[in-house]
């Protein structure tokens, strides 16, 4: 089905991206030992086994005395019981003696328990009496104040799973077992092939009647941020056999390839023709029911996506979280089940009436600002192709496919940038 | 006025930090020229001046054809205007003729305007008569699917403002205006100092009583991620004159100096004597109501803030974003308006009952949930001191000062990781 303009059906977002992924088999990329130093951000190839019980020794929670609890049973204020400092505990050391009856020994946070003990007095509840000796005025519980051996990874446990990006606490936990190096996916690159006669390279004088590239500077931005490595091709005539040379070579070095610029329906226009012709399935949709971002082609050669975006900056924008994002993210080797979290999705009240077309959602660039507590949404209107309108942004409001609009003071989603 | 444990009084977490800047002259790192591809992420010198008109020409933000819109005034259903297509605009060309009255111009997005003409009428709305004529059956403004010239931007305007971190949009934005450099503050250096005789550091055998280091790794991906460098300087043992002697050598290659496991009681702390002792002011609290978290040590020497970490990671990770994360932008150079939306706080429902005390802000580790299209909470609650609570956590609800708990259902705020 072609609309009046001869682009094809234009389908809905979600069903664009269902038509990539049900045409793709997941190839993920090969595997690279880092040092876990070298590793945020990365993604995981492997679950992370426990090489050893952690902590390997019972250790106290607090600052305090080490005790058999049994011999603080019953202590009360009437009745406090009284117990001797016989010993102390040097951090890193392994206690050389045992606990008996009646006896503790002083304990900071992270100590190892001594035999013959089984909890941990908490300082603030213990009253110095003399240098000796201490009273207790309640009792300890087995186990109180103190993490046993293996209580928080136990030796062989998966503690990070393949498909996790490790964040900065990760990492502690793996230096904390001992592990110095960890196995992750390498990061997919990505090709920026920029057409279009009118666009020259910023380092570039411009006649009157060019632009400079906007757009591959702009991606190159979003696809670090990403995870992944762009790869910038250059800028190409929007010729066919010009077009079609440059992706046939980007298909050898990258995961997904990216044509700005030509997906609109100027008479050059050649990507949805050249996708078609390097191979199956080629060309998936063209066109979605996306404000801005409609004329964004999709499509697939050997198992490489493609996509062409729109030539206005916001739509490569739109285009790049709604579409880019997940396919980067799924190929990048991510598990699905942090995908949402990641998307940088606050909940915000619209400052201003806005009107939508049914059956589009829509992206409206906004800044936020806090009132009485609560943040709101300030969309930044103006004619579509103003640069500084996504400059001045904080993010993009969506306004979902079935809805009309959205009156102020209602709530809206904002995907911050 | 010190409290039962001699820690000097315990103090709101904002109050802590109003301490720490209103005791800190604001010295800026030195500047850093960087190609625009990789000044992703780092914070504005100085403002950005445009050196041109962006567009510097006016552009048609649609495909259709160049008109004078006078032609067009009065067009309807029943009275079409018929226009001559009597010319086509090829992109990136400045077009050597003007139109006369009755005549339009085949124009593609992006496209320059030609002499004569003022409005572009879209692709949708003409209707293609034959090769060289269309029937227009509503009129256009003056103006309509036009970008005028300079309209985006205006030569010598402030397009980026200093201390503004650049988002990929930004860089774009710097292509599209010819600006291939950019100046930018040097990222500030923060040392880590890990101290406690317990501690050894991941590449080490332990012997029993003894734990690996895993703050310092923690330490350093926190630090990368709010831009700037860690400096690992190693693992010292708890004694005053070896602290003393590595944050005095610190004090000379860094912004911000992190000392972490010497500030709980244990017997050799040392911190807080080696923070007075080398300069003024020196220690400015030691204890905040804030858990876990609550022994930090906060002071500056020669206008270096140093802070003293409890040596439990999640008190870490928590002290860092309250505390350490605000010292950080602010002495980075990055401007205050944009510091709320980069913290990544989110509102969800919390998904269990949580007591807390009065005049303590309590952050517990909760991983997220969708249920039914919200977003809920669940407490990750367990031992402190338990690694595994951070690994499973999504982020960290905060209960604020003056709440005694939350119920289940209420909304609370979470700082995502």
């Amino acid at each position: 089905m072609k609309d009046m303009l001869g682009r094809g059906e234009v389908i809905p977002a979600d069903e664009a991206l269902d038509r990539i992924f049900s045409n793709l088999s997941q190839k993920l990329p090969s595997e690279k030992r880092l040092k876990i130093v070298e590793s945020l951000g990365r993604i995981l190839f492997r679950d992370v086994l426990s090489p050893e019980d952690l902590p390997d020794f019972a250790r106290s929670t607090v600052d305090g005395f080490a005790v058999s609890a049994s011999d603080t049973f019953g202590a009360t204020e009437g009745i406090p019981a009284y117990l001797n400092v016989k010993y102390e505990i040097f951090m890193g050391e392994e206690p050389d003696f045992e606990l008996r009856k009646g006896e503790v020994a002083r304990i900071a946070t992270g100590g190892m328990l001594p035999k013959g003990s089984d909890a941990v007095i908490m300082l603030e509840y213990a009253q110095q009496v003399d240098e000796e000796m201490i009273e207790v005025v309640r009792p300890v519980a087995p186990g109180e104040n103190v993490i046993q051996a293996g209580e928080d990874v136990k030796k062989g446990e998966s503690v990070l799973n393949k498909g996790h990006a490790l964040r900065p606490q990760d990492i502690g936990v793996l230096a904390g077992l001992g592990i110095t190096d960890v196995w992750v996916y390498e990061k997919i690159k990505i090709s920026i092939i920029s057409t279009g006669d009118e666009i020259v390279p910023p380092d570039k004088p411009v006649r009157r009647g060019q632009v400079r590239d906007i757009n591959s500077y702009n991606l190159a931005g979003l696809i670090s941020n990403a995870g992944a490595i762009p790869l910038l091709k250059g800028i190409f005539h929007d010729e066919y056999s010009i077009v079609r040379n440059i992706v046939e070579k980007s298909l050898r070095d990258s995961g997904i390839i990216l044509i700005s610029g030509g997906s609109s329906v100027g008479k050059r226009d050649v990507t949805a023709q050249v996708i078609n012709d390097l191979g199956r399935p080629g060309v998936l949709f063209h066109g979605v029911s996306l404000k801005p971002g409609k004329p964004l082609i999709g499509g697939i050669v050997n198992n490489i996506p493609i996509f062409g975006l729109p030539g206005h900056p916001a739509a490569v924008t739109v285009c790049f979280n709604v579409f880019i994002m997940p396919v980067i993210r799924t190929l990048s080797g991510l598990s699905k089940n942090r995908f949402e979290q990641d998307q940088r999705i606050i909940r915000a009240r619209i400052a201003k009436n806005i009107s939508s077309s049914p059956g589009r959602e829509e992206h409206i660039g906004v800044y936020l600002e806090k009132r009485d507590g609560e943040i709101w949404a300030v969309p930044l209107l103006g004619k579509s192709g103003l640069m500084t309108t996504l400059i001045k942004a904080d993010g993009m409001a969506v306004i979902p496919l079935r809805k009309l609009g959205v009156e102020t003071g209602e709530i809206v989603e904002v995907r911050l940038f």
